[in-house]
């Protein structure tokens, strides 16, 4: 199988703040460690940035959230001017693709050795059009957690996009067990956060709500860019905290993320929701056609 | 540096019970792929055997969790025999090292490849002998779960030992920070659950007590074996549902895992707690002692 992948390896110790040192593989070899906590630990952060015909989309607010998660992680600062560049340079070797996916992996490294390793890897997207237009079921799962268990417990890291995404995965699964496309996790106490890949956002009225960064989820990029296209559209924007009965009760609401960008949930737990297909194709059509 | 390590990787389908298939590896070199589940979601399983001159310490449990871990993750289930060879010739291979540490990995494999991955990692032990005489201070951590959360959430995987530790890493971290050696996590309603990566046992009077399998926590090898062994001893023993207020009442407590043993809880958030040398040397040197 040909893989029209791309993978960039970190050097080491970064000096400068281009992409010559990082290493450029277009074949499938291996390159990690069995001993890189990355992989026995899931001791790391990433971030996954989309790429239209070779522009990332929101860079900045992805960098900058990298930074973040490194920080809550105790890792080493990452050179972000070095990040940047060798992104940019991938966008630029892959600019023929449509829609690209950029992976970029920061971990503490080889047990022992001080080290982070990081990488970067390029990959087409799968077509999501579907998803972007017909929506999707989704299921709610209890995440365990308080709605306020950030504020207590910084240690479970709800803030940081870690590489520690068993769980997220699980619940991907259980919603295929239900006959559902995807998940909205709940708090505990029944506050409506997050997908396990992206963030929820949904209209009332003529209000546009997202949860609010209070809570045990990631903040999204994505959901950031949704919002201010909506307050450009004449929509006041808001993030709460709200049950998941709000939610269901919405006039329309989305999971949107970095690469399937914005899907309209067409249910959760087996109850329509109203859709909005024109919004819907505002916030996709806005969200594809950012340069930067 | 050199590195007194042995890695084996699986073969890609594992045909026989033997580990004839399996590939050693006596230098460090990348074994990953950068697309490895287990390296971009700590998608996978684990198990860490503490093996004395040779002999694996209850290889079986060992072995029984592994499995028991990959079903909860819905991977395809490990040929135990091929896993439990490949084991053995680590050990045979390594016969002279005093303490070894043997590390199974089981991952998902490649992104999309519908296949996982596996390897075994042996290094010897660091020397522990200061945490098991003289023990350790510890500090409690809430783990942000109820304690009756895996009844109601199975995706939370509270009973699998998954490659996504970037949580117990992160308590590990707090623990140093506030000048302790170890964590116990609690779950939000105040109930002890263990480690990070150890079980809590205690003693209170005649009674040798760890918490109970129904909690969210993983199921002790070690604690197991600590209990046979009380068991022989003339206490009684029981799985229980208590509060961190009961550990600190009793009259000695220990954090048991594969590797460092019975290490004795010195004090828990800066309180101390009575000692028991001599159970603690019981525990350790019928530990240190097993030959299965």
């Amino acid at each position: 199988m040909e893989i029209a992948q791309l993978v960039a390896v970190m050097p080491l110790s970064i000096g400068g703040d281009s992409h010559a040192e990082w290493r450029f593989v277009e074949h499938d070899e291996p390159l990690l460690s069995v001993r890189d906590l990355g992989a026995t630990r899931g001791d790391g952060v990433f971030e996954t940035i989309g790429v239209r015909r070779g522009a990332p989309q929101a860079l900045e607010p992805h960098l900058e959230r990298f930074s973040a998660s490194a920080r809550a992680l105790d890792l080493p600062a990452p050179r972000i001017a070095s990040w940047r560049a060798v992104i940019l340079e991938a966008c630029r070797r892959r600019a023929d693709v449509t829609e690209l996916a950029v992976k970029i992996v920061y971990t503490r490294g080889i047990e022992g050795s001080g080290m982070p390793t990081g990488w970067l890897l390029a990959v087409p997207c799968p077509d999501f059009t579907v998803e972007r237009t017909e929506g999707i079921r989704i299921v709610t799962l209890d995440r365990g957690y308080r709605h306020d268990v950030t504020a207590t417990s910084p240690w479970l890291l709800q803030g940081a996009k870690t590489l520690s995404y068993a769980v997220n995965t699980a619940a991907l699964r259980e919603a295929t067990r239900r006959g559902a496309d995807d998940v909205l996790f709940v708090s505990s106490d029944g506050i409506a956060l997050e997908g396990p890949t992206s963030t929820l956002v949904y209209r009332r009225g003529d209000r546009l709500l997202t949860p609010a960064s209070s809570l045990p989820i990631l903040a999204g990029t994505t959901s950031a860019a949704v919002l201010d296209h909506a307050a450009e559209l004449g929509l006041s924007t808001d993030h709460v905290v709200a049950s998941v009965d709000e939610v269901i009760a919405a006039d329309a609401a989305w999971l949107v993320s970095s690469i399937r960008m914005a899907a309209p949930i067409r249910s959760i737990d087996g109850v329509d929701l109203a859709v909005d297909p024109q919004l819907t194709s505002s916030f996709n059509e806005r969200l594809l056609g950012r340069t930067t």
